[in-house]
């Protein structure tokens, strides 16, 4: 399922400085190209510049998606991930931090790009952020969860620009961790969010 | 809160004609930056080229997000929304069918940059689309609708490629909409929701 690369944490940060400054600058390309008001001709040309270099660097490409990766010194990436993925330009990328005790916490900048109601967050970005910082807060304990039950409830809007995230497990029962998670912005909390995670059988 | 635009709906289908294929040809871009091979020289060539292409489009930009539009037949859009909008690379984009009686249904391609576990589509992303798909089913009989609790069952994994996405409204009590949908792919419903929309005071 995961993907073992027998390379050293030295080349694993070499790769990171290569194809990182890719991501950061693919997010500032599509915030552009919301925001633009560039006319027919200038257009025609950003999307014939664009294909050309899709094309580039389709020339040697993996095929499928990207995977999880870890190397023989326990480290792990997963740089196409759709909320933490450092080469995807879709992730902001979130950047999990955990503390000793295992409780959560991240503080990313959501610009246009992740807009729902005029101005503000959309409520289904919170679900993704929120989703996945609650999956690595109930993996600290047992290393393999799975997503069983996600709710989420909707408090206040929450404007575009810094928002911050934070969970903690809160309880456990069996094969069940659970997890309580918020996001929150300048009018306070937004998403109040409480999931059930399984431990598979298989993981024990 | 919506921004009324003085245009035709001619005039709208030029900007969709001369925008959606900025958007459209930047997904193409995002996955191959995710799965290029590219080395150091080529990927710093492509970070320059991208960033004098952001360059030239912010010459003229608009201030903030895109926000919501409308003109005065009646049209609505909303090209810079994470889930839905069509200049907006980070959205798939989710296009949203709606059947006489209300139902929903949208037929999505999700690819590499929506991945969460190896090959499958990132839970948080299912339930991007699912809030929006939920969103728009509550809103077609009152308008004005809020999401209030939103519950996610996650059942199976879902492969990244074609997925499809449904939902009906299941009843109704005062001021809030019940909703329920389903996000399925080759490997059967990956994820059910129930969510409660509300209709706000003043909307009534």
């Amino acid at each position: 399922m995961f993907r073992f690369v027998d390379l050293s944490d030295a080349e694993v940060d070499a790769l990171e400085a290569r194809y990182g400054p890719l991501g950061a600058s693919l997010r500032e390309l599509v915030d552009a190209a919301i925001r633009t008001n560039a006319g027919d001709a200038e257009v025609r040309d950003a999307v014939a510049t664009i294909e050309a270099l899709t094309e580039k660097l389709r020339i040697d490409q993996i095929e499928g998606a990207s995977g999880v990766h870890y190397n023989e010194a326990g480290r792990s990436w997963s740089w196409g991930n759709a909320a933490i993925g450092l080469r995807n330009a879709v992730a902001p990328p979130m950047d999990v931090q955990q503390s000793e005790n295992g409780d959560t916490y991240a503080e990313v900048h959501l610009g246009a790009a992740y807009e729902g109601p005029p101005g503000m967050v959309h409520g289904g970005v919170s679900a993704l952020l929120l989703d996945h910082l609650m999956g690595v807060t109930a993996s600290r304990m047992t290393k393999v969860t799975f997503t069983g039950t996600l709710t989420l409830k909707y408090r206040n809007p929450l404007p575009l620009g810094r928002v911050v995230l934070s969970g903690e497990v809160s309880g456990e029962e069996g094969r069940k961790v659970f997890v309580a998670a918020r996001i929150e912005g300048d009018q306070g909390i937004a998403v109040e969010a409480d999931g059930i995670f399984i431990v598979p059988v298989w993981s024990e």
